[in-house]
């Protein structure tokens, strides 16, 4: 069979499925969720064996450290998998829950309800932990899954998804709702992304060049996450230990992570005051600063510190560099982050609350912080108990998404032989 | 200027409207929309002067009568498009409603509320009052707003969009909020449908053709609207006088809409009773029947009455046409409507409980009804006061859009220096 054919037939599995996912019953599925996590420690040897090979394949290819690093698994990653599909299976199920309803004046009765999207597309890069934490958010929601995971973890993720499939379909949930596109073919992700007969919605999670190629050629609807150019504003008013401290953590805490500081901005007011304050505070977590020409005459070149150029503003760097740059007032700030940002996480450490009402109403992005850091961004610490990634876009759904973010809604409409 | 750089430059102003309109008060709004409403009434005579220009030219062109009628406007149809106005400003606004909030143990404040999408393309065919009230709607809700029409109507939408841009900026909203392509080259759609940078939705309106083009072509996040193939189901236990009043109702009351009925499935139980009258009350409203072979069998063929093929069980005629099938239970009916509907609008008509509530549960459609007319799928009657389309995706908006489809969400959190 050829690689498209191969692939309609398993969106068409997919799509049958979620057919069949609308009648399945909220016990069913904590019961597949629960057992699927068991089934996933039960066999962990099987798993560790696959990831092995994946891992000895990967070295030989000379992959970067940080990339084995997502790859790899171990017992621990293995329990953390199997423990987010328990978490899911405890979260409230989204599907049925109503928020609208009104009577018409000719007596119709109106409600708009919580639906499963259908079939939701999945295309990823090296941890396999996406894969059970996706198929678990999923199938919670009441949707299929269409999964399509990074070459260097195939063997991987085939093996958990065998697994949790297996044991999915023997408590109960429908044939074929968990679809893993076994082939490394790299012409997959084209054809999926048109795969618009079956597919409901494709959210891509992985490095920005994946996501570039989602957006750019997907017919399918797709949820754009991820990429994070954050920012931290130190207002003139700033509780100026309060801003090192936030400014540390949001830098340094984990700096490969999307909700990761990226630039710095800081009131001039307060500039010469706190630049030599994060600098040294800096310094020791051996990160580099990357300054504007104002900062640069405040704080010197040196070995941690340089020139910023226009490139700096815009680089996501997910490492321990920092851009650093002096704006005249809130104003500057908020029109430098809405030139630069990429709609994903800023915030505001000021006491003003002129300056935080202002930033929060007009800086464009997915979450506006004040007097927090930004490594907040993200779906346990905002209360959704998980998340399937954090939207980056404006239309469906925006920030961190939780098992909301994975239903539609159906307006039903009762009455006694209404005609208009 | 290349036309490239023309809509370039053109979706960069909406882009910094768009960011100036997040400061402007539903106050400012509100009176904006009644100023407009009172500037096109009073220029009415220049709408209508280059909407004759416009007939004048699609009748040279020898376009077809509906389509001409769906281009001219005249008195009652401005008053129309300036009422529409008015009734936007009358909406409450969404902008700042809040939908989620909570503290959560380490003391953040998070707060999900409404903000503007940001700039919203139309591109639409041949109806000017898609021009005013696509401003309306946008501007309300705190949108820019990007439109093309169709090369027919230029000259009415180029002198409607200026009539009321110009009313709007007096009035307060940012310069460049609402931006009209006045170019009838085609390549217009194409590059329009890649502006992802500045363009945050893309809202098609118009025929199948239009909306197949802008969905399968645009990397810009669209929503997608319009196509009905409506179903009505009358079930064994259905009271017939009722099912025939919904039938006549969906079929005949305005058969060129998106919500009225394409095909009607009919419980065999039932069959040999309701055929007979339906087939003399389509008869009486000039509706030809295509219909399955059972049900030729029942009716005979006749002038009216031909067999169907495979095509018209998915086809939307927008006409004085009925497809007929008779199917054996609500589950064959429930999976011929999954495989032949377009996720628009479909109704049974029953007094079983328990059919009415597996056809609601099933049925893959943005609205479902129970013993009334599909007919009632707009925003007017769902009680939004106004509707920009109905969309028939699962994504973002289902069904009838109002304001809130609109609007998209951002998350605001407070603390007092909270590192994670």
């Amino acid at each position: 069979m050829d690689l498209e054919s191969l692939l309609v037939e398993k969106a068409q599995a997919a799509a049958k499925a979620a057919e069949a996912m609308t009648m399945v019953s909220t016990e069913t599925k904590n019961n597949a969720l629960l057992a699927m996590a068991h089934a996933m420690e039960q066999r962990k040897h099987a798993i560790l064996e696959a990831n092995a090979i994946d891992l000895e394949e990967a070295r030989k290819k000379g992959v970067k450290r940080s990339y084995l690093d997502r790859l790899m698994l171990d017992d621990n990653r293995i329990a953390g998998m199997a423990d987010g599909l328990r978490q899911a299976a405890g979260l409230p199920d989204p599907i049925g829950e109503g928020d609208y309803s009104t009577v018409r004046p000719n007596g119709l009765e109106i409600r708009r309800v919580r639906v499963p999207l259908g079939v939701v597309g999945m295309i990823y890069e090296a941890r396999p932990n996406v894969t059970s934490d996706a198929i678990g958010l999923c199938l919670k929601a009441g949707n299929a899954v269409f999964l399509r995971g990074g070459s260097e973890a195939i063997l991987s993720n085939k093996t958990i998804a065998g697994i949790l499939s297996e044991a999915a379909y023997h408590a109960g949930i429908p044939e074929g709702a968990i679809q893993f596109v076994e082939t490394t073919d790299r012409d997959a992700v084209q054809i999926m992304l048109h795969l618009n007969q079956y597919l409901d919605v494709i959210i891509p999670r992985g490095g920005a060049g994946l996501i570039k190629t989602v957006v750019e050629n997907s017919t399918v609807p797709v949820i754009e996450t991820g990429t994070g150019v954050c920012h931290t504003f130190v207002d003139a008013t700033a509780d100026l230990d309060m801003a090192l401290n936030i400014a540390v953590n949001a830098k340094t805490s984990r700096p490969s992570v999307c909700n990761a500081m990226e630039t710095l901005l800081v009131h001039e007011a307060v500039a010469e005051k706190f630049l030599p304050m994060l600098a040294k505070a800096m310094e020791e977590k051996h990160c580099q600063l990357r300054v504007c020409e104002k900062c640069l005459s405040i704080l010197g070149e040196g070995e941690m510190v340089s020139a910023a150029t226009e490139e700096d503003w815009s680089t996501e760097y997910g490492d321990l560099i920092l851009a650093v740059k002096a704006v005249a007032d809130v104003n500057e700030a908020i029109a430098h982050i809405n030139k630069y940002n990429t709609g994903h996480s800023e915030t505001i450490v000021t006491e003003s609350l002129t300056s935080a009402r202002l930033f929060q109403r007009r800086v464009n992005a997915a979450a506006v912080y004040v007097n927090a850091s930004t490594r907040f961004s993200d779906g346990s610490e905002f209360g959704f108990g998980a998340e399937i990634g954090i939207s980056t876009q404006k239309l469906h759904a925006r920030g961190p998404m939780g098992l909301q973010a994975l239903t539609s809604t159906k307006y039903l409409i009762n009455g006694d032989g209404q005609i208009r």
